[in-house]
């Protein structure tokens, strides 16, 4: 029952971020699709970083291209946690489920920072671009601490 | 000689596709994040496909929603080709690299289709997207029956 009622709130959790299109056959390509989403990003956020951090000249088109990509793949994997996908070839903890509303916090919060990264990546300069990118990269890794085995 | 021409001639074609940005540290890196991508694609493509096949009840909103994710993506592989990229765990043939221009041609074709979708997904009834669909898929298929293994 405690599983079932688990389950429900994460649906209700995913019904809110996205709407019911969000579908998937089987478990295991729902899994697949949020690890696919999250590595897109963490490729165009980690561009954004290398621009941030120096290790890559700034430019101004190539950042505002790369956080409008994170942007739109922020929005993708939380519908992706549904009944089953706690099982198989991921490395998310039994808190994603047992602590739905604090992952969906998470998630939201993250994605708020992104919102932030992107308006940064547009101003044309790149210490807006650094003052955003390190407050970005912390809700990040707020998550994974909690909801991510190492 | 003939592999390091090969090699040029892909670095040149994604130099034409996208910008100096998208590097990798590793080509198993690059790998990766190509087929992510494709995964991602994948996804969203297969929900327009459910909806232009009636499995999945039209919805003009999430319709567009989803074809403008696709757009996005489908610029996003082509890069990940680079030096390196032919071995490691990828179903990509060699014929990525030995013609790559013909390569380079049809991921032309399956973004101009899909370009095409994007438009047919915006027109709000599902005889438009039925109409583009077939056409997209099958210039995925004619991409994946010469370029990638089964």
């Amino acid at each position: 029952m405690k599983n079932v009622i688990r389950i429900v709130a994460v649906c209700l959790t995913a019904a809110t971020l996205l709407p019911a299109y969000a579908q998937f056959a089987k478990p295991d390509d729902a899994i697949k699709y949020r690890k696919a989403s999250y590595t897109v990003m963490a490729t165009h956020f980690g561009r954004l970083g290398a621009m941030a951090n120096g290790r890559m000249p700034y430019d101004a088109k190539l950042a505002s291209e790369n956080a409008e990509l994170v942007v739109a793949l922020a929005k993708l994997p939380w519908t992706a946690y549904g009944e089953g996908t706690d099982n198989g070839e991921t490395r998310a903890k039994p808190e994603v489920w047992k602590e739905a509303a604090r992952f969906k916090d998470a998630s939201d919060k993250m994605q708020a920072e992104i919102g932030k990264l992107n308006v940064a990546a547009k101003a044309g300069n790149v210490e807006a671009l650094k003052a955003a990118f390190g407050p970005a990269a912390a809700s990040c890794k707020a998550c994974h601490d909690t909801f991510r085995k190492d």
